[in-house]
């Protein structure tokens, strides 16, 4: 299965390229992203030569809350009738192997959500079901990162925005799959090498192509925007120095450590 | 006073200038936007001739809740401690004359919000209150157009992003200014010409130096995003044709209409 990356070289300079699935180490280089319909430079490295990052670059990223039918079982929420999301903005992104930075101003729990992400490939507005395939350009992993602590803190507003919108809090990698199947799949992510979430996508409330359907009636979906379809059972909190891996097989491992 | 302003020509094609202020008509073309140290092209055009875009391109509108006394008061809320927002997304931009277009979704109120909008000129990251005045380019008005009966639509979430996130619900405009004093301006909003809003921005809970400041340790803000202020008394819905006009002396007039 192919798999898009965005990368660092030695020099500095940042490319694109593409691999041939996990496992695979040589990256054909391409003059863009994958969803711009890129052609090879004639370049082609070893994938351990390249820092990768994150790998689309967002307007923005949706992120949706309660999309996971055990979760909702756990939080005794109903079944939402529409995705129930917040922005995330592209300021928060961070990519493999990357810090997720503490907050200067906030000393209170840092939780990981390990999560599909769905990167969109072509403008989505008012799109229906069966066309939001066509919009999906493929999947990669998100740590959905959060201040916990800051979403109650204020009794009138829950602050959803402010406690996943820090720098560094919306990690992204490490690569994108097309036409990967999501339905056989689980997410799996390790704290301090320990697994604390196990679940299967299976169990989603809205599929991926609702979701893009969904929220293409609410606000205009962009290629290199990634929709963060939820998390479910074992979020918990990172210490700082914890280093936290989500998995998905198919897609690969997004590594990354919090830094007080 | 210098007023900044994007526009498109009757060709099509886009393009940046300054004008003296309310009243001038001359405008003198620039090779960018204000904020990034732009140079004259040597081209001079009539205002009448262009057609006015929303003066800047930001990557994310942050959008405050709750930010005057008087409304905070009228609401029975305490006075936050910190600023509260949500995200609006690049996608949600409207230019001054553009239409607000009702979501195909959704046959509830539809509810103007004028604002006073800040500009930001250069990337804030942890900037103290001292020093946000020098990434503050200028001050634009903005109508934070909400579809207000989705807020509370689901018991377990309240969907703000959702609910002011629409295509064409970020109406700012007409101009930039930089230097405009804030503390003697008044912001006023009338539906079908009737007055609705007419409160002092010196009612503001925090100042734009201080937004600027404390969200800036949440997020980077980056040049042309801008932050809506939050709104005061007086607002209402509006039925699917209906003009609203939202006024600061200084500024000008940003005007916009519904469309059903």
């Amino acid at each position: 299965m192919q798999s898009w990356i965005r990368f660092r070289r030695a020099d500095g300079s940042i490319g694109h390229g593409r691999t041939d699935g996990v496992g695979s180490d040589r990256v054909i280089e391409y003059d863009g992203p994958g969803y711009v319909d890129p052609r090879p430079t004639g370049a082609a490295y070893k994938l351990d030569e390249l820092h990768l990052l994150a790998p689309c670059e967002p307007g923005k990223v949706v992120a949706l809350w309660n999309n996971f039918h055990a979760l909702a079982r756990k939080l005794e929420k109903p079944v939402p009738t529409h995705p129930l999301f917040l922005i995330k903005p592209a300021t928060s992104l961070a990519g493999p192997g990357d810090a997720v930075e503490r907050p200067r101003s906030y000393d209170g729990k840092i939780v990981y959500e390990g999560e599909l992400g769905i990167v969109i490939g072509k403008k989505a507005r008012n799109v229906s079901v069966a066309e939001a395939a066509s919009h999906i350009f493929g999947y990669t992993i998100v740590n959905d990162v959060t201040a916990a602590e800051l979403i109650a803190a204020d009794p009138s507003f829950p602050q959803w925005t402010r406690a996943k919108g820090f720098d560094t809090f919306g990690c992204i990698g490490p690569a994108i799959v097309p036409g990967f199947d999501w339905r056989a799949a689980s997410v799996k992510t390790r704290l301090d090498g320990v697994e604390r979430q196990n679940y299967p996508l299976s169990d989603m409330i809205f599929s991926p192509e609702e979701q893009v359907s969904r929220i293409s009636q609410d606000l205009t979906l962009m290629p290199g925007d990634v929709i963060a379809v939820g998390t479910s059972l074992g979020v918990g909190s990172m210490k700082d120095g914890a280093v936290v891996e989500v998995s998905i097989d198919g897609i690969g491992s997004l590594v990354n450590h919090v830094r007080g």
